[in-house]
């Protein structure tokens, strides 16, 4: 099959020049507080949705906003007639962020210092999205036969409730012989990351309730059952806390224990223990040895506690015993685990070990194993290289993204990661930013892994 | 000693006139809410406090409001010129209160249903201190040899910071032969109650911080340590939350066991686990043996959890995990527990578990034990015979007086108490009440023991 050329020179003068555009939509789009889970935000997501299917028509493209129950999704096609269709996934949809979180400027104002772009959305995941978009117009001018279509949805950092009843219908619609998706993390700045696998999810809520209203500590205590240390004696019972290691019977059964080979890569990406730490503001980690590490967040699922509801939070201490309490608890699942089977082990666990407590399901999400080798793999690791200089660490995500397993589900195509974000952009953290540096590699990289996929 | 005769017919007679004035009384003193742990509230507490003072002046006595660093103390006296002076303790302070914690009308406005007095403050201890103040005037009427002063504090509720700072300075002229508490709650109604030890407090904050900010479970889960879980783990390496028992080492060296004559009378004071339960609201007990209940309320320590302070508590899951927690504790203690002793055993025994955990002391009050035999816990049996026609059960009582524990060391005389609460009553609880029962055989058993300690 004929190599379609892109002169690289013409590639870098096109990256070189869209400094000021990136720039201005990269503004325009963060300055809407696209916040899909603040509800009081349902008019910002639409109306972030109809400027983002306007840049995709700004580059040329057809762009419609498709509703859904919830927030809406965006697609857009720049179809140029050829045999081959590349999906590029990415969410418009932001967290929450406000100035009392720690924010250095108001999270909703871009501001730009030097190549650094501040801004709630800026690496999760507009800014991603737009280095897609001026790829795909560069490639496209280019003559580079691939039909190019947009998903960009709008409910990503709820767990996309609504994505899977926007695309099962439409499937055939978005046939597609491959999908991209860019919301993912790099380990280290200057060696870049292909995410391989992403962790699933099941959350819960785990409820007690031992009596009527607060009842005074003196008069009942010794007698009076604790719903909130209940609950804590309880999820002590479901993983110890110093290993991580879950004690609910039968978790591991559906574990895929890493290869060496994939270890390995793992610790290739530039993972280090001082700049993990230093990325989260974390002071002392569950182990000291990077190959745990790694394992652990990437490959190994996890039970974690995320609050406790009930009793008393306020100044000092107030010595009344609740009549009920929550604990708000979730799993993070790795290949082959299923939430279903998962839920049901908690359900018997909690069961046996407190029979008057509650379990609540909330999200649920597969964990997701992609494409180690291959085509599309090597299609990433050379538009790693096009764009950075430096071939990829194939790694794995310790987080979950939904619609992918959606996608893999009802468009049956394979799916690859071209990540841009950097540990140091704060990913769901206050200060959130992006650089012109991973958005200029980034755009030669897609051209590079466009030209690729539109020869196999 | 000749024995001053007081008829009781003319009591009885006296008692039935009081009902209107106790009525409008008690609801004067309701209405304004003397919340002492709300900052807001210090202008209502010193309008309490001199409203209280007005009614000891109403019925022929002298009254000052004693300002303290905190909240004021009222100083009554009733002197007839005898040689002996009976002390009684009340507070005029409350619990807080709001109608969304379930109360069936508004906290701090009287409702009378009957002979019931609803409203926050009624039986805690307004009802009581108002019922000892028409006895006195009656015992002074009838010329009952006995010097009556009221110590009418207005920081039971917060633990009496100032109360020290009051009395020692003062202990010279609040001499007294002995003090008169009425402060307590019987066990059921129709069997009069006599506590004879109060359990004493160590409560504190554990915290514990392992990060500078929430960090995504995803991309760190497995790796950071989660704070929340961390003191979840370390309570329950304090006691076993089934049984109770606190797991400190040391903790129980200096509990003195209750006898079994002790123990027998606790069970004959009416104690029964259903009622107990439906007193509470609560479902289920950590026992089904009665025995083991009333030792363990009143005659054992606790260690109890009253709250997680750290992450999400909001509805459904968020995933976050948080960069530090707290955990609000504390600690019931029995005779001879020493509160710093004990917050010893607990730093240390935390330092041991997890050294990065900090122990941030709150409340300390000594435990106390008053006299189960002798004149005063005799003239207490007359009382309650004389006022509601029946032996008392010595008890104790689970919680704790701070003032009691100060008085007994700077007045350095006997102290008894005459409870007139009920476990339907509602201590500390929505829908505080109380009724005209327990105010009228109150008058009549206040002036039988006022007539026995004259005559000591």
């Amino acid at each position: 099959m004929a190599q379609q050329g892109v002169d690289p020179r013409r590639l870098q003068v096109y990256a070189d020049s869209r400094r000021e555009e990136f720039e201005e939509k990269l503004a325009a789009l963060v300055e809407i507080p696209t916040i899909s889970m603040d509800p009081e935000r349902k008019d910002d997501i639409r109306r972030g949705a109809r400027l983002a299917a306007q840049f995709i028509e700004d580059v040329g493209g057809r762009a419609q906003v498709v509703d859904t129950p919830g927030h809406p999704v965006v697609v857009g096609e720049l179809d140029v007639g050829a045999p081959r269709t590349l999906t590029i996934y990415n969410h418009m949809d932001v967290q929450p962020a406000a100035i009392e979180d720690g924010w250095q400027h108001e999270p909703f104002l871009f501001r730009k210092v030097g190549e650094r772009y501040g801004g709630r959305g800026t690496t999760d995941d507009k800014g991603p999205a737009l280095t897609a978009l001026l790829a795909a117009r560069f490639a496209v001018d280019s003559g580079i036969p691939l039909n190019i279509r947009f998903l960009w949805e709008s409910e990503e950092e709820i767990g996309s409730p609504h994505f899977e009843s926007f695309l099962k219908p439409r499937r055939a619609a978005l046939r597609t012989h491959s999908v991209l998706v860019s919301d993912t993390i790099w380990i280290a700045r200057g060696r870049p990351a292909v995410s391989t696998g992403l962790r699933g999810l099941q959350s819960a809520t785990l409820r007690l309730e031992t009596g009527a209203r607060d009842v005074h500590s003196g008069l009942t205590g010794g007698a009076a059952r604790n719903p909130l240390v209940e609950l804590a004696a309880l999820v002590n019972e479901c993983y110890d806390v110093r290993t991580g290691r879950v004690k609910i019977p039968g978790f591991y059964d559906g574990v895929k224990k890493a290869r060496k080979s994939e270890l390995d890569s793992f610790l290739s990406s530039g993972f280090s223990i001082p700049a993990f730490k230093s990325a989260h503001g974390l002071r002392k980690l569950r182990s000291k040895d990077r190959r745990v590490l790694v394992e652990n967040i990437w490959a190994k699922p996890t039970f974690e506690v995320h609050g406790f509801v009930g009793g008393y939070s306020g100044p000092g201490v107030k010595t009344a015993i609740p009549p009920s309490a929550e604990v708000k608890i979730s799993m993070r699942l790795v290949p082959d685990q299923s939430p279903a089977k998962v839920l049901k082990q908690l359900r018997d666990h909690v069961r046996r070990k407190n029979p008057d407590a509650e379990v609540i399901p909330d999200a649920a999400l597969a964990p997701y194993a992609g494409e180690f080798e291959g085509p599309y793999a090597d299609a990433a690791r050379q538009a790693m290289i096009a764009g950075f200089g430096k071939k990829p660490a194939f790694v794995r995500e310790g987080g979950s993204i939904g619609a992918v397993v959606t996608m893999k589900k009802h468009l049956q195509a394979p799916i690859m990661f071209l990540g841009l974000s950097l540990p140091e952009h704060g990913y769901h953290a206050p200060n959130e930013n992006f650089d012109w540096g991973q958005a200029h590699g980034g755009m030669k990289a897609f051209v590079s892994y466009f030209q690729r996929v539109s020869q196999l």
